[in-house]
């Protein structure tokens, strides 16, 4: 098993939104869910792509080995700046172990939920 | 870094639907999302193939460096010609950079929204 | 351009299942959307595989040149047999020559319409 | 044919999730959809990770040849142990021969059914 790399440690994800409202009981919602199976802790830097400013870079978070993190888009932020609802953006994922990527978008603008999800697109 | 492609320069999506109606909040409709992390502006070309009748080509957008753009179906025209709504559809969007794309419909012809979401076929 | 095949021949999509109900407007259905970039009409042959029974095999369909088609799975048959309704299956899908292939659910089994879509899985 | 590996021996989904309720006609599940294409019996062992405690390794499942398996994910269990509903996790799908695997969710937390679909991340 150790020849096969599992992974990647490049991820993107070109359709970021965080819904403005949530109506349901499940609160509109963006998770990035990374999966690292390596015993080494992987060390995440995330940049935030816009239409029309400069990209928010150098976000950071971390993840354990053979650990998963679901992470909410809402809770990434550069010193204090977090991504805004309501706008489009596309986000950038390295890590420093391979991992493997999967997004998922929950909208509770209506009562009742609508759900998407892709796995991200890795670069090898 | 610089030896990485990041995406590619041709891009597929078979399942092109704009509905019809519209009773939610929100109007239905599907975007193409493209992320462009070079600092080059990219040229977009895009060809819409039908089931009954000779494509809709030479459809043109730009999308600057470092940028995303998330570009409503519907608001692609060639010379006045849109995509007829209620008529199944695929696009072909070719860019003089490598991006990468992703595809979401938000479909509201009914008082609660559904979602769906791919990541485009690549070619390579 | 000549020289990147645009597709793939053999693909795959391990989750089909046509729901039994449809109390919305819309008929619970699901759809093969092809893409066929080239000029050569495509000749496709399906194969649909079950849980419990052999597969059904040697469904026949065909793909003009530059154009898409969306198939319902419902419409499928050989012989007069038919994929039933509420069961599990997965589908192959074999083309001669390259094409893409995404795989589009739409669930009306309660008045608010779920939508899930994947890009098939292709063999190279 | 024969040289054309049909699928791939290592699947992965980083986005796992049993919702905690259903108030829908159906019940809130996710399902791993697996398709193989060969005349052997697949030998299967999943790896479910978590957050915050160490994974629930060696759970066996069997796909007889020329048949798809659609699992849900509820009802994998080692010595009586199954995945805990609202709890993020994130699974690994070995096969003892290749097969292709797809992942649905559906949530009916709320009446109206949400739909999430992907091809699970394979190893090559």
């Amino acid at each position: 098993m150790s020849s096969i790399q599992k992974g990647h440690r490049f991820w993107y994800i070109p359709d970021g939104y965080i819904p403005r409202e949530s109506l349901g009981k499940v609160e509109s919602h963006e998770a990035i869910c990374l999966l690292n199976c390596y015993e080494e802790e992987a060390s995440i830097v995330i940049t935030v792509y816009f239409e029309d400013r400069e990209p928010l870079e150098q976000i950071e978070a971390r993840l354990e080995g053979r650990r998963t993190k679901h992470i909410r888009t809402s809770e990434l932020q550069k010193d204090g700046e977090r991504i805004p609802k309501g706008v489009p953006y596309a986000i950038e994922v390295v890590s420093s172990v391979p991992v493997i990527l999967q997004y998922t978008r929950v909208d509770s603008t209506q009562p009742a939920n609508a759900l998407m999800s892709v796995i991200g697109f890795p670069l090898s």
